[in-house]
């Protein structure tokens, strides 16, 4: 099986730690590593180095492949610029299948956290196996935890087989991002799950689903094929990328798709979106505080935040709820729950145009 | 006219930015000028600076010095260890009377804020004559805006004279700081005023109380009078304030002594006791933040607080009633309201042993 994770992401969330140059994947945001350096650290007892490839943009190539010294350069696979999943989750297929034929491909996001490696190794395995079968598109359904309106959901349909134990079933239909009073009835009326973004198929029915779904997108992928790992290759992907719509691997073709099936699993996953969510699932102690520098925090009668201040002690004196984000230029002070706002700093020093901060 | 401005405060309610070596008067806390600074600069048009004593401890001296270079260094007065005000003033009081003999001194704290200097000039001055005329303890009240317990209280007695147009009251009693209902009680009542601690005498006068109502003290300071400019005077002055109890001039003179005056004013004083303190005179937006580097703000709905971080760009979403106050080493996150606690801070890092940021 080749891993191919998508680290296209940007990441204004998790300002001001992520910037331009840096966006939440190359970000040691959940623990002393880096997102990505989880990700292929995660994977690799499953997938060797040699078989796992990165697509990333231009701008961030350089940080990525210092952070990933075990992944050959050969496997960092650059767009010429963002166009959503589709065209890179192409992209990907095209150099897997050339370079072994019609092998699995697990597609996995480069900036989620999950917290029960072992077991979502195992998922990974049984996906693998049932993708390895036949002309199956199968993806990881997350047993959700509440009515969450940040992810979509996929229903799952009747049992399809099972695979080293896990169950695995015909998707009835996928959903989009659900407002909260759907996302209730999804949770009361039972088996929907939330739709974790990672897919394992073999290269060629990704390829044909395209074909058939995205003939657009796939004409241009033809193009590539012809000019990879030949002098034309970076001219040839600039322009075709640069013809390409934005469009997802979700929208173009998974809710169209006939042949989709899930498997869900609960490995503590979490997407960490915001800071927020990276409050969610952090450890906290007693008061509800989670703090990387434990020793640089002094609490007076305060409760339920997050501080992250690497190098300054921090004192919070009858303070709750919240966000506290110290880097060498800047500091982010957000109430909990709001931390979607954090983007409209953003845009505001983008209206300002103090690049420095972004 | 003689100035004396009392400057041995410590001041940890202000940490991170007040510590040890650096306490409230010798901050920039209220504008560009530290706080000494803008007392000086306030008192000259009155006193010229050979006629500005001030007394400090051994461990700020230099400091002051350096920011103060207009006062002649033989009228810094170091004490060798803090005793309150009843001896600094004694001390002062030997200063003044061997330089100019039986000359009005007006002792002025260092470290509060007046807003309309003019107006406080013309209260000093209007003091100063009254206390040339004979032998009064004047003080200055101040008209207070609300119940605050964080003051003493002076009581208005008889009017007993008018100078430069000022009313000046007999007072009938002074107040320790009243707990809230007590203090509404003196609001509703009148005549009562804050104790601003700035008192105008006759350098004679108040030795000659001291001599009645502090006799030990007043030995001492015969002591130190002999030993004046001469090459004991270090060592007697150690030896003496060694020997000193701690005791203030309120509670050590003003409140046994019967020929003490009042002037009521209203000069837009504050005593800036706390980060809350420094919100409530500070000039804010709109939104009610105050902030010195107004350009290093970027505010998503919030409001009322004080943001102090001069190097750094800082963004506010979604909170309001906080103190964030960011030093090189340390930043503060304190709930509007609670910067009393914020000594639970200091009292911490000291069972702690941390000193670098005492």
């Amino acid at each position: 099986m080749y891993a191919v994770i998508m680290a296209g992401g940007k990441g204004a969330r998790f300002w001001p730690r992520s910037r331009n140059r840096l966006p939440k994947h190359l970000l040691d945001i959940c623990s002393e590593k880096t997102i990505i350096q989880e990700t292929v650290e995660r994977i690799i007892p499953l997938t060797p180095p040699e078989k796992i490839l990165i697509v990333t943009g231009a701008s961030h190539a350089r940080e990525l492949i210092g952070q990933l010294p075990q992944i050959p350069p050969e496997n960092i696979l650059i767009e010429p610029m963002g166009r959503n999943t589709a065209p890179c989750i192409g992209l990907a297929a095209l150099v897997v299948r050339k370079r072994a034929g019609n092998a699995v491909m697990a597609v996995l996001p480069s900036d989620h956290l999950i917290a029960d490696e072992e077991n979502f190794r195992h998922v990974l395995a049984a996906a693998a196996d049932m993708a390895a079968r036949g002309d199956h598109l199968v993806t990881i359904g997350i047993r959700p935890t509440g009515p969450e309106t940040g992810y979509g959901y996929i229903e799952e349909g009747k049992l399809a087989a099972r695979e080293r134990g896990e169950e695995i079933f015909a998707v009835k239909s996928i959903r989009e991002k659900p407002d909260v009073e759907l996302a209730k009835t999804f949770l009361a009326k039972g088996g929907f799950f939330w739709n974790s973004g990672m897919f394992i198929w073999q290269a060629a029915t990704i390829l044909k689903e395209m074909e058939s779904s995205l003939p657009d997108i796939y004409a241009g992928l033809l193009d590539i094929d012809r000019a990879l790992d030949t002098p034309a290759e970076a001219k040839v992907l600039a322009d075709v990328y640069g013809s390409f719509r934005s469009i997802s691997i979700d929208y173009g073709v998974m809710e169209k798709a006939k042949n989709t099936l899930v498997i869900p699993a609960d490995f503590g996953w979490s997407d960490v979106g915001s800071w927020d969510a990276l409050w969610e699932v952090s450890e906290k102690d007693a008061q509800g505080i989670a703090a990387r520098n434990r020793e640089g925090l002094v609490s007076v009668n305060s409760r339920n935040s997050l501080v992250y201040s690497p190098k300054k002690l921090v004192a919070l004196v009858d303070v709750e709820d919240l966000i506290v984000v110290e880097t060498d230029d800047a500091l982010l002070i957000c109430k909990r729950g709001a931390s979607q706002e954090v983007k409209k700093v953003v845009e505001t020093l983008e209206e300002e145009k103090r690049e420095e901060y972004l």
